[in-house]
């Protein structure tokens, strides 16, 4: 019987073990357990509030402790509630009753919360690194293609001509976005709650400043039962992890959408793809299909998230053991999603020749003509009327428009000269030259910009 | 090399192995696919498409290696993609190349599909049987409370008096629906899929009645496009649960509630409870909490499924393996839900002295006044209006309505006579005497229905 | 001051009158409220609980209030809360103080569930009816479309050959098992709950079964708390909504995609697509894409119900409010959506040319030639990984497979014959011929049998 | 037939105008869309793109337009497609064909990214404002009760005392992260799309800076394909919402409960309780329940936002015409909470009579008592021992501790001495004063420090 328990008359039912218990996921946060109990161990060592040679022996303790856990040599119990209490059963058998010391102003609640800010900071850490790769590999991919032209798409209709670069570099902008709004995370995860005790405040002369200086932490918390009770840091991880998939199922989507035999615009890696069990000619996008499919999955934990903490009063209850295996496998997920984008993207075959041929649809320098119009005076509106009627023309005589002749032209405006009938691509490109434009010379800008922010060394000459 | 991978030049990568591999999750569906196998194996044979002896061969070495997962002797290589790759991989190293026939007619897609399928239908049969236990456990407890008393809330204010019994029976009731919602989610569950292929249906003579007789399918799937792309089932299964889970979670707070000092109402059993790590005198209904928390762990499942399907084209898409983590879990939640709740509500200690102290409440019995004066000829509405002026009075006067003076109740109106003093809380609960309604008599015969329904005998003399 | 605030001192602020009123959307429920309110005032005036007379001044006023309402005469004051305490005001001003005995032995507990009940069960006919104006609008198409081959697609990758007319009818069973929810829902909303009172069943001799019998509800709830707290029958309609719904997203997908250039599968009629406001050439499939986008809007109706739920104690709360706009806006977008859509495909005009040509791909028939080889005996895997390197070297040739020598078949495999080289696409569809396969005769049924379900007449010859 | 539908042959059907329009919700977008325009014509005429005169008729069209729609003069016709074309429309009317050139090098796609980003700008600063009055009111109680006590509550059991204001504070502290996650999602929403054109940027030489720095932009778009398909600042704000609204949804959990005759923590005033239209006696706190509801609302509405913007690929989807309804019930929804719960905060007279009877649990101060003898050098977990089999020991007996004999002590830790018998409330708040503990003096400079934050001038005295 747990000691916790000393008071109770009776065990728990092994369904209601296994109901309680968080031993089987929160196991992976040993690592920020162990270090923080450390820094706790040290400063009540320093504080006088145990001996010095009490605090030396919990802190040799627990790195025991943390090598059998590092090496796999460590046994879970499965009758232990949780991963504090593994470690704390297992300080105990190792250096006897002074292990019941290192609870001392501390309880499970701060505790926890202080685990689980130590993740979530590391994760982010690990995110923002991630984020940053597959920023390099767009960059990259868009620095191959700085001359590649493509459909821009509106609706999935062609609309007017892009750079692939540009295309690729708006994924870019999202994964900045992505990069700040998890950097503006971490500013609010980086509070040390240790110290708040179970909801009031550690009954004792603790030095809050020197733990959290010892476990890098920016900050003290500044009310201990808002402390225990407090999980936005969770939901603020799951809902920027939560638009960071977003921006990954988008690509994906597009990725899945130019593999088809009908777009043709990419050939994935064969690393990136898979076969069929039965049609032996198949080569499937699965990885993307994945990503995108995944992204329920973490606006699933963002809800569970949200949903498990409306309408709890304070302080800690125990719905909040609900936040680790959500926020885990969100981590896990967008982590292990970024990484093999960024190895898909960067080993991805964009097929220009295909994306050529798909601009020679018939519309797609249509709202070039209409500027064309504007620039000699006609309103836009009227502009844009007097094109669609010439292109619904065109389509009536299964001809794209650079076929028509230039009297065909003036059957819908006497504005039309000879030079409307030689809009090209290439114009209609440079054309879009304002900042933010797919125009390549501000498309080189942005990929300068881009690799600057990427810390990639950007010659002269490729602006 | 995977064989299905043989056109292809190159290995995935390793994070691509695990994004992409459903292995160490779908291997608990690994008795739905051997018994698939073994009756699609059983059906080639008698339609001849395979021999006899292969069948046999096919068929025996399927048994092995059942036996080999069943007994914990199976090698997972994580180098498999899946549970159908591992099953087919071993068996082709017990039976030699005629494994490879066992693939004839059969697409993974129709596969998943009939393994996750069987795999729900199971699902749904415990459900419903731990439902039962639930509503057993309910019944039981309001038939120990058939007299007592209690407030009944609204806007958590004591509103008028109820029975306990008829208060646990409103989620005998909720439980009830459930039950239904999930018996008519098991007929749209009960379909056969095999024979759909990847997507077209097979090309071969298969005998799809006598697969769909022999795996226990009330029908086959009538068009093979739908029957690898549908995943109604699992939403329908999740939306269920959900709405389940809804009802634990109000069972829930109420129990929260009840054990708090101020309410009182009820005392948990020890094995439902935990204690503290730093409050000696904390016995909390960690139980109670957990449950009301795995609600958003549930909606977040829901979600998360209903987002991966949307958008997706025919006919199977990789992000259909999203399906199988969400259902599990929310299988997991449900079913020991359940089972901790049973035995959560059967060994709890209702307290009807601490119920009968909450009901001395000064305007408990004030509909039954407005009643009385409805019933010497006041409309409703104004009746209702004395009444409010007469509890606002008696509370300036910090008295209980019954100690006021009968002039005092007729400064409000001259209806009032002495029997106005003299409602109880007896006349009350028996006053409402419709069906559904809390009068005894009413709860006595609801008590009945619901042992009918349960199948437990009831003594003519009980109701 | 409302009379229901006779007791309070103070009047509400306007801001909170706007938070707390639900004037503005319940107003709806007006036509419910009226018959559900003269049906209890029958009742009562039948059972002597109010004289003959009084009914009938209730009932004619009530009346009057109807055609108020109905004429757009009525006028919605904004310092009332709710529709029922509009109608009662306005019934006190036409017959004076009768009126307040309208609310005898009723709460706004029993009626608003009242109310929403009947609101729910008119909505799931329009929704049943709704869902069978899209089975035959795309049963008509597929019966347009029994010789038009497709290919059918896995991860968007054509796969295998199908027939336009198949892949219509696996909506047709998406919405059959639409259908089939709906009408388990209806079975569940069919229940009366006027009678339960507050919470603890009304105080007065009732005759439930009549109410029932007159405003057409197969039964009468059994527990008073259940009844007033009960909103299962909302959460079950937005489940079904939003699977329905993610149905449609999935034909919209479609849509889209076989709408663009790319794919130019389907031609949408001009009244179902819009222009470009600066695009001139521009035919953009906006309500398909509007009706993949609002699935997100249902499943967070969905959503919000459940986690509003979430953890209320019995009986009524106020959050329940909460219910109506929520479900409201999900029967409104699924209804609009339902329609727009049946109108869109019934207009629709697929391209069986631009279809045909995408057939031409390469790998179209790879597993029929897998197939050929099993029956020459060949187990199926090995035949899989032959077909999958002849593949692969047709595309290294950069011919199709047809285009490749029998020589060049048999350096894969001395099994192949030359009739492997004349596999058709009529071939393959007809092999398929397996209940639910893609078999022209197999999908003559599946229509025929839709047409049955619809009730459309099939002649004898259309099989 | 609106000029964007030129090439069309049919018009759409009244449904589908009902199912495409979003001018029955866009149309509050009005001022935004209109400043937007102003901006743009002037720096047209400017630029030289139309001649000064043109600028100067659009501006003074466009001053007359929204004269008209401030006034409520604007006649919305519903065949117009949304808020844009209306304005545009009236303006055509009002200046004749020079209205056309107001579309030059603008696309609706980039206006409406326009209107919508300059509208949640707005947003942002009224949420800012709004959570900045609620923390005031939330303060000013805390001053007001800097001494009263009262049970802190984990797991709803009394855990430790806790002051009122301390319990306050916690509030103050979840707010203040909200008010810090709207400040940054304000940086992500302040950027300028226009210029962007339909998506790939306008084809005339417009001076973007111009217009960022006349509309109040801090920054310009940098990829024109993003800009016209980023939704992200939607998403954040309905995040930081969604988060905002979970705590709301707990403070609102507390009032309830602490308004129930069981706890009596708090009596809420009247203007923020409504009546029961059966009960005349209930006061029941109906705007706190409605808050606590509310929090499902604002999840869905960010739920349904990410579900609609997973998949799509790039640039415009109409799928993103979703964004308006969710966005501003969200905004409206939190506003209004915000609002009635800082006015619900300021008026409530908390009961500092019934908090300290509750402080008189057995075990409130049996943390202090495990601590003694800690203090006395027992480890903590022995102590926590001891400590829980006296309480279960005094539970036994039915007394509180502190009637237990000091040799009743003694039978369980040797440790006690008498002055364990005289812990006191006070000293045990007085113990927890390290930073952000409950002890008055640190609470007294949390109120110090909420005051500088919210600009309140404190007396020196105060701390």
């Amino acid at each position: 019987m747990s000691h916790i328990r000393s008071r109770f008359s009776k065990e728990a039912t092994e369904a209601v073990v296994r109901y309680t218990s968080s031993l089987s996921f929160d196991r992976r946060l040993y690592p920020q357990d162990i270090a923080g109990s450390i820094a706790h161990a040290r400063m009540l060592g320093r504080q006088g509030i145990i001996s010095p040679a009490e605090a030396e022996a919990l802190i040799q303790g627990l790195d025991s402790v943390n090598s059998e856990l590092a090496a796999g040599r460590f046994e879970f119990r499965s009758e232990l509630e949780d991963i504090h209490m593994a470690i704390e059963s297992r300080l105990l058998e190792l250096i006897g009753p002074v292990a019941g010391k290192l609870h001392t102003a501390r309880s499970r609640n701060d505790q926890v919360s202080l685990d689980l800010r130590l993740y979530v900071k590391e994760a982010i850490q690990q995110t923002l690194s991630s984020v940053r790769n597959l920023q390099k590999a767009l960059v990259a991919q868009a620095e191959s293609h700085r001359k590649t032209a493509m459909p821009g798409y509106t609706h999935l209709q062609p609309a007017q001509p892009v750079l692939l670069a540009h295309h690729l570099l708006a994924y870019f902008e999202m994964l900045e976005r992505d990069y700040a709004r998890f950097a503006d995370t971490l500013k609010r995860t980086d509070v040390l709650p240790l110290g708040s005790g179970a909801l009031a405040g550690a009954a004792y002369d603790l030095d809050r400043a020197a733990v959290a200086a010892e476990l890098g932490f920016a900050q003290v918390s500044r009310n201990s039962l808002d402390a225990v009770a407090d999980r936005d840091f969770v939901l603020e991880y799951l809902a920027a992890a939560s638009i960071c998939m977003s921006h990954l199922s988008r690509l994906a989507e597009e990725l899945v959408l130019w593999s088809s035999a009908e777009f043709g615009f990419v050939r994935l890696d064969d690393a990136y793809t898979t076969g069929s069990s039965i049609m032996p000619q198949k080569k499937n996008p699965d990885v993307a299909e994945l990503g995108r499919g995944k992204a329920g999955r973490v606006f699933g934990h963002l809800l569970a998230m949200l949903t498990t903490l409306k309408g709890l009063p304070l302080a800690y209850n125990r719905d909040l053991q609900e936040d680790k295996e959500a926020l885990f496998d969100a981590v896990d997920t967008l982590l292990l999603s970024l990484e093999v984008f960024s190895g898909m993207i960067s080993t991805a075959q964009f097929q220009a020749a295909q994306m050529k041929r798909a601009l020679v649809d018939n519309g797609i320098l249509a709202t070039d003509l209409a500027d064309y119009l504007v620039k000699k005076g006609l309103p836009f509106r009227e502009a844009h009327g007097v094109v669609g009627r010439l292109v619904s023309y065109a389509e009536t005589q299964s001809k794209p428009l650079r076929k028509l002749s230039l009297a065909e032209y003036q059957l819908f405006s006497p504005l039309f000269d000879d030079d409307a009938r030689r809009l090209s691509l290439a114009k209609s490109l440079a054309a879009r030259s304002i900042p933010g434009g797919t125009a390549p010379k501000q498309v080189a800008r942005q990929i300068w910009r881009a690799k600057k922010i990427l810390g990639i060394p950007c010659s002269a000459q490729s602006i």
